[in-house]
């Protein structure tokens, strides 16, 4: 893969030298993305920022990134009253807009948009989410954490084991983290869901093809014994025919420290892509958990940033520049990453 | 006409040598636009951008200038809840909002809203569009591209022939274009439109007693034969008593591939203020128009870019420090602008 | 106090020391303030701006600061369908979103929000306003202002005679006035209200306990010939039980010039938290004081980007270095500051 100049529109595009390569360029980032190095490399680069579904971490995480790279963010939040309404084909929504930025983040609620859109710009664009279809850069921030995590114990993703926990129906992040995780070697997945929300079959048997092991499971505490990770996910509430549907799958597979102490290995990693439902009737990751050193959550959101800092830096040809426009950091940064 | 220090709301305030200074600048300025270049003249310096009306496309064109010249734009894209809502007068509110930055971009949707803002600011105000009043940086941009366009094929704007297309009556962007053609020499209008939607008659009456030559018609091909250029718009359905009444205008001329073959001279140049209408009730310009390399309509956009980086830097008397701050761009731009 | 890396959340955190402190910050950075110098000791830094209550100047205000210092801003500004609508705690909020920035500033409309923020933040949180709670930087421009205008005429804080006018009950900006004030020595407070909305109890006591002078009056002209500063207030309609009982109070403190010329010592300072109720029933300033000089309502608003500059050099623990990522101004900036 060639990353100079694409567009990031889907997990598909990626390949383990791809995927490496993402990685090897964010540790090289990570001094930036933690506040101990300051870079201008993009000093003078636009991007444009095209949230046309609201959205706050994805939104402020990319622009952050771009930031951090010493480049100007330009925002789009919403759609009212804009061209379209106009008549304006996307094809010409694409064309103008493209002309205003070196490079576009795009969310919007209709699957296959961003694609759309892409093929009509003049720069590279990256899908921030286009609705129940993709979203590469969450599951290359969730991959990258899985590396950094089981690292620190020595292991690497080669030979992981991972219980996926919650709603493995809807879970767009969890589709995407499958089909990565399916480019390494000797993955066992371990699958804990209500029947009603297991995984597709097409991701199990394309998981198996490539020579997984798949463990289904409807039980939380029997299941997860074995893991390196857990990753628990939310009931995707909005994609279910109703509010009371959903409800039904809610607080079913609660993780808590006790449970987690009688339940787990040492060391066991907890991820969630966030927003994690804390009211009392779903309470997927108990507030006891916040003391865990394991509970990865955090370090995966500040993940995201490096992640985005990443592919922005290898599509805009950037990698080798980065350490020549840089200087340390002159403020106070103390509290910030530990 | 003195730039430094002005604020720039009506084309009115604008003589030949004032726009060829504008001109003048712009060319200076492309480089920088089109990413060969970037310059840091306005290091630190703040945009106030104030649209008062929804916009992304002029919003994000003038952000991105300021951007191009170093600068930082601080937003307000909404009055919801505003100080005005608690009695605030537009003096207090021109006052305060003008004590922020060190130029101000302001759209709002009431004629003369700008210039009533402008006479309180204490600093550089441009008008990105009061209602149906003015939006000088388009016809400044208009005119630019006319002059880039007819450039390639030996011409200039003096003797210029320039069919205008559509709703004359309501639009804004033709209204600004004629004036400022006016101020040159020998222009042949031809107006195209149903007798409803003609141009006002104190336009034509001030075209003809600057001595330029008006056609009227209402008929496309026999029109467009003579035409350096094409300038087609879209029916302002906004402006209209009601949309179905609008409705009555659409698809009357609708330009394609093959009644440009027929019908007009080889490199007539074809423009739109966009967003042009795309839908099969209208089709202003088809797309089978956009293999087209006389199509400049994306030009036209992208021109609007380098005007408004002109008029910031002329304001702001900047002029001849651009390329003191200037450097090589570092990072990839390969498809943008060909 | 210790500025380093603290969340600023209420006035009570601050001494006499303190506030000194952060006036003396603020003279020092006023060149940077008022566009004779640029700094750029800031660049890399971002600040995170939550305004999940509508606000147009204090956002614009401390995100232009923000921008003085060098630092790029990355805004949010709505809280519809975001993460907290999908059960997400303001735990989770605000360990995700102190990992994107460097320092935040929130607004939200629920007492005590901010600070429960603060205590998961990973990043210093600056208070810019929890409902009718604090508005702790207001507070301090308030009190920096009068500094500075009674410093012109040979005076300073210690022994200030102030007129505070019109709504004392609910005016958030007059109660923290008052707790800083009360830290200097020998203040006359000059109550003026309609006794339903007089100043409550406990901040009267608190003053007189401090050793401070308290006058109270419900009428203008008899009560302010002795004052420095009259700090007049709008009617807080928002707080009332209705718009109806709100316009019971509306221009009962009507100030003009021919009542300032009778009745005011030559040199009495006009303030105003701003906005000010320009609408005829109301009238709180009347447009006739546009041209006093005394009138200081648009230095105090001036000064507020001022303060929080010094505030965020503070915090960041940047003061000592504004000075060695400095230059002069190379754009216009003739009108500006008077």
């Amino acid at each position: 893969m060639n990353f100079v100049g694409s567009h990031i529109l889907s997990v598909s595009q990626f390949d383990r030298p791809a995927i490496e390569r993402v990685f090897e360029v964010a540790d090289q980032l990570e001094p930036y993305a933690k506040r101990q190095r300051v870079t201008r490399v993009l000093e003078g680069a636009i991007l444009g920022s095209m949230f046309f579904e609201p959205s706050t971490r994805t939104r402020v995480s990319f622009g952050c990134a771009f930031n951090l790279l010493g480049g100007e963010v330009r925002e789009t939040t919403e759609m009212k009253s804009t061209s379209i309404a106009k008549g304006e084909s996307f094809f010409d929504t694409a064309r103008v807009l493209s002309g205003y930025s070196d490079v576009i983040v795009m969310r919007h609620e209709i699957e296959g948009s961003v694609a759309e859109f892409a093929s009509a710009s003049r720069v590279p664009v990256l899908n921030g989410g286009d609705g129940a279809n993709e979203h590469p850069s969450q599951a290359l921030l969730d991959l990258y954490t899985i590396r950094k995590e089981v690292a620190a114990h020595g292991k690497n993703i080669d030979n992981l084991r991972i219980a996926l926990i919650g709603d493995l129906k809807y879970g767009r992040a969890v589709h995407s983290l499958c089909r990565l995780l399916s480019l390494y070697n000797n993955i066992e997945f371990i699958l804990i869901s209500p029947p009603e929300l297991a995984l597709p079959a097409h991701y199990i048997d394309g998981m198996r093809a490539a020579g997984h092991r798949v463990i289904e499971s409807s039980e939380l505490q029997s299941s997860i014994g074995k893991a390196d990770i857990l990753y628990v996910t939310r009931t995707q509430e909005e994609r279910f025919p109703s509010p009371e549907e959903a409800s039904k799958y809610k607080g079913l597979f609660r993780l808590n420290q006790s449970i987690y102490t009688e339940y787990c290995e040492p060391n066991t990693v907890i991820m969630h892509p966030l927003p994690r439902d804390s009211r009392g009737n779903a309470n997927e990751l108990d507030n006891d958990l916040n003391e865990n050193p394991n509970l990865a959550i955090f370090r995966q959101t500040d993940n995201g940033v490096t992640i985005r800092m990443a592919l922005f830096a290898l599509i805009l040809d950037v990698v080798n520049d980065v350490d020549k426009y840089a200087r340390d950091v002159n403020w106070y940064t103390d509290k910030r990453f530990k």
